[in-house]
C-alpha cells in the first residue's frame, strides 16, 4: 500500500495503448505525425493558439523553460520551496547557464504579489545586482496548495507591469484543474502564465511530459535548446502518444480526479493533524514517531517530512490515478484510528 | 519500404514485454529493482566490473561522457565527422561547459593514433592553448565503418600514454560486435576504454540508452549530472527495462545481426557503386538523381548524401533490426538493375 | 569630502612608483620576473609555502577561486550579504558554470560553524539536491566585521570535516589584520583557508588583486582558467609591481592602519547610532534625512543604507588609506553636532 | 634587441600622463568622468554615434563581443588561425557558454565571402545542427594582413545578407588603419561591422582595450556580462584615461604608424625569405636554424614559426610604437647579411 509518490505509479492503460499505436515506423525525432499534433492538441486543449512540445522529465521541461525567459546573466523569481529549487539538482543553474533563482517567501508554497516585490523591489537596477527577468510557480504547489484564476491573474498583471516572464511548473496541473473544476486556460493564458510545463507523467504517464508556449516565440528557441541538452529522442512518437492520449480526452482529467479524490478520503481522517489543507493529491500531516510506525507496520509506505515547531514529526502522503480504494480507505482508517 | 535510418524503427517485442513486467510500482528514479540490476547485467557483458547507467538519447550518453572526462578549460580530440560534432546540436559545449572538440581526420570517419596525434601535438602546454583531456571515437562510425580490436587498442595505448580519457560513441555498438565476431570487451575494457554510450534505441530499443563505465569513478560525477540535465526520470524502471531486455540475453546481438545481414544483402548488389565498405547497417552509395528518383519512385525512401567528387550524386541506406526481408531482397534486385 | 567608498581612492606614490619601474619591455604575460616573484612575496609573507597569481579584480579572484573548488553541479556556503552573492553581477554563477550559492545567516554578515551547518545539514546526499563543496567567508565582513583566528579556525575545521573547500573573500584582509594585530596566517593558512582573495585595490592599489593559494594545487586549474576569462593580461608586469609593492613592504598594513583609524575617529562620534562595530574601515550608522541631508550639506559625501527596523534612515561611510585628517576630524565633529 | 612581441612593449609617455591626472577620487566603476567620455570620443573618432566600453584584454573585449551576438545555442564562423580560436584558452566557449566556433580557410588568415559561405551553406537549418549567428575577423589578422574596406564590406554585406553579425578583432586595428591610410569607418561601421575590439595595449597602452558598439544595443547585454566576468574594475577611470589618451588625439595611429614603418624596414631586408607581404607590424620569414641562432647571438629577440612545406624554418617578427630605430636598422642589416 504505497502513498509514497505519484511519480513511481503505473502507466495507465490507454497511454500503453497509444503507444503501442504508435509503434510503426515514421519519421524520427520530432517529425512523425503524432508529434505533429500537439500544437493543435494543446491549441484546442487551451483554446487558444499554442505551441507543444514533449519532453521526457518535469526538470527538463521547467529548465528549458527558465532558460527561454531568462539570460545567463539573469534571475527568475520562484518560492524558497519550489523544486527548481530545491530538487532538481541544480539543473536551472544548468539550462540557464548560471542565471539565479531568486527565492521568494509565501504560505504553502505559493507566491504572492507581494512576497515576489519583497525580492524584486531592493535589487537596483546596475550591473552589479542580479536582475530579475521571470517569474516561477508551482501549480498545484510543493504543498499541494492551488492558485486559484485571480491568484494566477494577480501574478499575471505584476510580471506583466515589470517586463519579467511568467513560467508555471505544472508538474501536478491536472490536479490543480481538477480541483479548481475551471477552464485550463483560466490559470494560464489568460492569466498571463507565458509557459506551461505541463506533467502527464504523475498522472498515468510514462517519460512525456509537454512544454505548453502560449507566448510561442519562446519555442523557437527551445527546439535548439531541447536537442542541445539531449532530449530529442529519435523515437520521440512514443512520447508525442502518451502526451496525445493524456490530452485528446478527459484522460489527464480524470486521472487527476481520482487522485484527488483519494486525497480527499485519507485527508477526511486527519483532521487537526493537517498541516496544509488539501487542495490537490498530497497530504501533508502530524504523525508522531510512534504512529508512523504503526502505519508502516499496517503496511502503509510513505515518506516523512520536515517537522513543523511544536510538532513531534510529520509525513507526507501522496496518492495517483491509480491509487487502490481499499488501500486509500485502509490508509483513512487507521489514521482516525490513532 | 523506409531505408531513411535505423532511429525510427519499431520496438522489439521482448522489449515491449520488459516494460509491461515493469508496469507495477516501484521506487522513483533509478531506485527500482530493474535499474539496480545494470550494473552487474553490463559487469556480466563485458567480463569486468563496470557500472551501468540508463538515459534517454545518445546525444545526452556522449555529452555525460564527454562531461565526465573534460574540463569546461579542455578539450576532446574527435572525427571532424563524428556525430558530437556534426549532429548534436551543441550539445558537448553545452554538458562540457564550453570544451572544445578538437577536429581529427581519418578515413571512413575513424580516427588512428597519426590523426589523433597530428592535432595533439602542436599544442603548446600553456594557457593560451586548450588542452586535451580525451579522445572519442565511434564504433561503428559515421560510415558504418568498425575498428578492430587492435585498432581501438592502439589509440588506448596513445590515450594512456597522454593521460587522455576514451569515450566510445557505440550508438551502433551492436553492429559492429556482431561483425567483429568478437568478445565486446575486446574493443573496450581490453583495449583502453573508459566510458562507453551503448546503443539500444537504434537496435531495437525505444528510449533507453546506457553509458557504461569501465572506469567507475567517472560514474560518480555523472549521477549528480543526469539529474542536473533532466535526465533522470521518475519512472526509470522502464528505460532499464529496455537495457536489460537487450543485454541479458543476446538480442542486442540478434537484432544487430539482422540490420547487418541486410545492409549485406544490399551491399552486394551495389559493386563498384559503394562509397565505404560495408561493416555495420549503413550502405553509401553512389546514384545519380535519375537513379534516385527511379527508386524511390519504386517506393524505396532514403536519405541524399554528400555527393563525392566525381559523381554526381550520392544516398545514404540504413538497415535496421526489423527491415523487411522483402523489402531488402526487392531493394538490391532494384539497385542491381539501374 | 568623500566618503563613499575605499575602491575610488588614489593609487598610493609607492605603487605607481613600482609600476614606472615595471615600464621596461619583459615578457608577456606573467614570464616577466615581477610576476614570477609573487609566489616567494606571499610565501614570505604568510611564513608558508603558496602560490600567487595576479587579478584584475575581487569579482574575479573570487570567482575564479570558487570555480576551483566547486564544480558546477555543486554549491558553496556563503553569507546572504556576502558580496558574491550581492555585487558580483551573478559572477559565481558565470565562473562555476551555474553552481549554487547557498545563503546561510550570522550577526554582521558573519558565518559561524552552526549558521553553516544549519544549511548544509538538511541537504541530503542524492543527485536531487546541490550538495556543497565549499564555504566562502568574507574578511573584513560587508558590515565591516573581523573574523578572530578563532572564529576563522572553527570554521576551518568544519571545513576540513565536511571535506569542503575554504576560501576567504579578503577585499579588505588587510583592515582585518591591522585590526586583530595578528600575523596573517593566523586567520588564513593556520586556520584553514584554502584560498585568499588577497585585496589591493581598496588599498592603495590601482588595478591588482592577488589570488593566494595555500591549497597550492587548487593553483594548476586558475591558471588556466584565469586566461580563459580574458584576466591574463599580457603586459602583466604592471599588476604584479603593484602587488610586489603591497606586500614586500609594511605598506599594505600600514594603508590598513591609516583607513581604520580614521574610521575609528569618526566611530567614536557616532556613539548610539552605530548598527555595528567598527572594526575595519566602515562606519554604519543611523542618520534620519534631515541629517544625512545637513551632512551633504556640509559637503560629506557617503552612501544611504538600508534602514533597519525601527529607524528612520541610516548610511555607510567608508575611509580609505588616503582619507584627509581634516576631513575625517571635520566628520567626526559634524556627526557630534547633529 | 627585442622583436618578440608589441604586446610587452612599454607605456607611452602620454599614456602615463593621462593615467596620472586621474589620480584623483571619482566615482568607481565605470560612474566617472573620463569613462562618460568614451561614447563621445568614439562617436567623433568614427563619424557615428556609437557606444565604448573599455575592458582590460583583447580576449575579455573579442570574448564579450561574440557572447553579444551568440546564443549559447550558436555559432560564430572565423579564421581556423584566428586568436580567438588559436590563443585565448577557450574564451569563446566560456562566455558564450559552449557556442561553436565554425572554421573556415581563406589566405593570411584573412576570411572571404567564398570561405565563410564554404562553412555555412552547409548546415542544415534544424536543431541537429548548430547555426551561425556571427562572423568574427581580424584586422589585421594573425599574419599581420590588413582587409581593405571593399573587403570588409563584402563580407558585411553577406553577414547582413544571412543575418549574422559580424565582428571584428581589432587588437591591431591602429596597425591595418595606419596601412590603409583610410577612415577609421571606412573598415567598421560604413562596412557592416557591428562591433569592434579596439586595441590599445599592443600600441603603447598598458591595460585597456575598447569595445567599440555600432550595433548600439548589443552594448546593453555587454554592461551586465562585463561586470559578471569580473572585467568591471573599481577604478575604471584608469582604464578610460588610457584609451582616451590614444583616441582624443592621433596617437593611437601615430605609434601604429611607428611600428608599421619599422615593419617596412625590416620586411625590405627579407625580400625572398617573406612568408606574407608585410602590411602592419609583423613579419613572418623563412630563416634556417642556423641563420636564427646567427641572429640570436647578435642579440635579437624573436618567436620561433611553424615552418611552412619546403622550408628549414622560420619566425615572427614583431614591431612595436617604441621599438628603437638603432635595433630596427641593425636587424634588417643583419637580415641582409645572412
Amino acid at each position: 500500500m504505497k502513498f509514497f509518490s505519484d511519480n513511481a505509479a503505473a502507466v495507465h492503460p490507454r497511454v500503453w495503448e497509444a503507444m503501442h499505436k504508435a509503434d510503426v515506423a515514421d519519421s524520427a525525432y520530432d517529425g512523425d505525425a503524432l508529434s505533429a499534433r500537439l500544437d493543435d492538441a494543446f491549441s484546442d486543449l487551451f483554446g487558444t493558439e499554442c505551441v507543444g512540445l514533449w519532453v521526457a522529465t518535469g526538470t527538463a521541461a521547467n529548465c528549458l523553460a527558465l532558460a527561454a525567459m531568462v539570460p545567463p546573466h539573469g534571475g527568475a523569481v520562484c518560492h524558497r520551496e519550489a523544486h527548481i529549487e530545491m530538487d532538481e539538482g541544480g539543473g536551472p543553474g544548468f539550462f540557464t547557464h548560471g542565471a539565479k533563482l531568486m527565492l521568494a517567501d509565501g504560505e504553502g508554497a505559493k507566491l504572492t504579489p507581494a512576497s515576489i516585490s519583497a525580492v524584486i523591489d531592493p535589487i537596483r537596477n546596475d550591473g552589479h545586482q542580479v536582475q530579475p527577468h521571470a517569474i516561477s510557480i508551482t501549480q498545484a504547489t510543493e504543498y499541494g496548495r492551488v492558485y486559484s484564476p485571480a491568484e494566477v491573474a494577480r501574478i499575471g498583471s505584476l510580471a506583466q507591469t515589470r517586463e519579467l516572464g511568467l513560467h508555471m511548473d505544472g508538474a501536478r496541473f491536472a490536479n490543480a484543474v481538477a480541483h479548481l473544476d475551471c477552464h485550463p486556460a483560466d490559470v494560464t493564458a489568460r492569466a498571463g502564465v507565458d509557459v506551461l510545463s505541463f506533467g502527464c507523467v504523475k498522472n498515468g504517464g510514462m517519460s512525456a511530459e509537454a512544454l505548453v508556449f502560449f507566448d510561442m516565440e519562446l519555442a523557437d528557441v527551445v527546439r535548439y535548446r531541447r536537442k542541445r541538452a539531449g532530449h530529442l529522442q529519435s523515437k520521440g512518437r512514443y512520447l508525442a502518444a502518451q502526451v496525445l492520449a493524456m490530452v485528446e480526452s478527459d484522460l489527464w482529467l480524470d486521472n487527476a480526479r481520482a487522485a484527488n479524490a483519494a486525497a480527499q478520503e485519507i485527508a477526511g481522517s486527519a483532521g487537526e493533524r493537517l498541516l496544509h489543507p488539501v487542495e490537490a493529491n498530497e497530504i501533508f500531516l502530524i504523525l508522531s514517531d510512534d504512529e508512523k510506525d504503526a502505519l508502516r507496520a499496517a503496511g502503509f509506505g510513505f515518506h516523512d517530512w520536515t517537522v513543523p515547531a511544536g510538532a513531534s514529526g510529520a509525513a507526507r502522503i501522496v496518492t495517483a490515478w491509480d491509487s487502490d480504494p481499499d488501500h486509500v480507505a485502509a490508509l483513512a482508517r487507521a489514521i482516525t484510528a490513532l
